[in-house]
């Protein structure tokens, strides 16, 4: 018995402006992600491996935002942010705001498994990473035109935005930008662990070095054998204060409900009664999948060892 | 009815080269911080304001691991770390590796209060502190005797210890010398108002932008007018992977436990089985105050509005 379930960013998507071919090229790049994952659960793979790897693929995506296609930064660049945790032992590593990370998600663990902490930050980060052997990108495979667009609308109205708005009269609008782009992954293995991740390259035109959830474990990202494996995406802000992973860990260990209970009181209730948007992916440790959000989608694909892959966005 | 603690660090002190001189000098240290948080609460002021004077008080002495205090990095500079959280409306604001800020405490409620953010890092916080009209300090503000020579010994050993290790027979050893040094007060006012800060100077000849759980919401501070208000001191690697602030806030409100309950099965069970090594102070609603630690001491001062300023270091 085996599950696995990933998000690609939940947000005020607009509906009525997604073409069926718009539709089609993100459920392709969900499925493509989930199937990384799935290959190695049902080779008994760890849950860490498959949260990695199925994480790695939507980081290379141009069309999520986290890795390749992570929007611009204020100062014209990419930060991104990411973290895992390890339910087994409860390890755990993360990165904030670093530049030139093909792959956030596996700096994270780098951080988890060789080194003695578990959050790094900035050019430090980065200095670990190269110190680690991993390659540095240069800013230009970050660029992608879509972002780059963003931004300039972003400036343009002299506003800072949650990875994007929607104004669908803008000329650079698309259908497929969302205010809170995030990825990230949850997975149950057959050994019984379970592992959960997150990476973002955050806010279109975001400054100041701010960093949401993503890399906040407890808030963005949790995992605990005993109870769940949760990764968020939202407004990173309402997020960390609400400690939303571990909330829903907490519910479900000192408050006995069951996952899908603890999600929807967590994302349902308490987020939407605070304003926060957003939702989170979740699976306990009899492998039930819990999906819940209070924005209009959530990009979100899952599986369990014996069905087929299910991919949604609204 | 008001209460207020704080803590000056917890870990090995030694406490048989404590000298009575030593033990006094940091004894007037703690009580002057807690008398200004005192005199706010006394005339009727926020827990938020006594919360942030009291750590302002520690941030400015030499003796402890915070501002003027805090220990050096790494590349012989100092790169702090502090977060704020009122209970009142769950607000909070945090700040990771600056460097130049005098008071990260006020940095971290200037974020809370003047930005639409929780968390900046690094050189974005400094220049939001820039915009804000704070004034950077220059690196010898920061410079004490004592910092100096922990980094040239830790740098001596090739290791890096937690702000210091415990080699009564090196020749730089001092007895005040502590594994973790922070700084952290909780209060609650005559409004019924909880409000919990931290700051900290994190580890001595820490690297690669090292953050623990001082600027983590929900792992190094917390504050919930429905539960309590904590601060953490301790191993922070242990802390944010138990993230222990809104772990006993968890237990109270949906595991029903007392404050000391909470506070006795985190620190003394939890922590201890993970071999996370620190302590915390909590009060609750009800203006109870408890100030919990698994380690041989955590310099600590408290007092509620009928009784006299306690301070103890073991």
């Amino acid at each position: 018995m085996y599950s696995i379930a990933l998000h690609g960013g939940a947000g005020t998507l607009a509906r009525h402006l997604f073409t069926p071919e718009k539709e089609l090229e993100y459920s392709i790049a969900l499925r493509l992600a989930l199937e990384e994952g799935d290959a190695i659960l049902k080779s008994k793979g760890s849950a860490l491996d498959a949260v990695e790897a199925t994480i790695k693929v939507l980081e290379d995506s141009p069309l999520f935002n986290a890795g390749k296609g992570a929007v611009f930064t204020h100062d014209k660049k990419h930060e991104l942010d990411a973290s895992i945790m390890w339910g087994k032992d409860l390890s755990a590593g993360a990165v904030a705001g670093v530049s030139g990370i093909r792959n956030p998600i596996s700096l994270s663990r780098l951080v988890m498994e060789k080194s003695e902490h578990v959050l790094l930050c900035g050019k430090g980060a980065e200095a670990f990473a190269v110190s680690k052997g991993i390659m540095m990108e240069d800013e230009s495979y970050f660029y992608t035109d879509l972002r780059w667009q963003q931004l300039l609308q972003v400036i343009d109205e002299e506003k800072s935005f949650l990875d994007h708005s929607v104004n669908p009269h803008h000329p650079t609008y698309s259908p497929d930008e969302k205010k809170f782009g995030t990825v990230g992954a949850v997975a149950l293995d057959v050994n019984g662990n379970l592992a959960a991740g997150t990476s973002t390259g955050g806010m279109t035109n975001k400054r100041w070095g701010r960093a949401g959830d993503s890399p906040i474990i407890g808030a963005g990202t949790y995992a605990n054998n005993e109870t769940c494996a949760i990764s968020c995406t939202g407004h990173g802000e309402f997020f960390i204060r609400s400690v939303v992973a571990y909330d829903v860990s907490c519910l479900m260990e000192y408050g006995g409900l069951s996952l899908e209970q603890a999600c929807r009181k967590v994302v349902n209730e308490k987020l939407v009664k605070r304003g926060g948007e957003g939702g989170l992916i979740a699976i306990d440790s009899k492998g039930n999948i819990c999906l819940p959000f209070n924005s209009e989608g959530m990009y979100r694909a899952w599986k369990t060892a014996d069905s087929e892959i299910f991919t949604a966005i609204f």
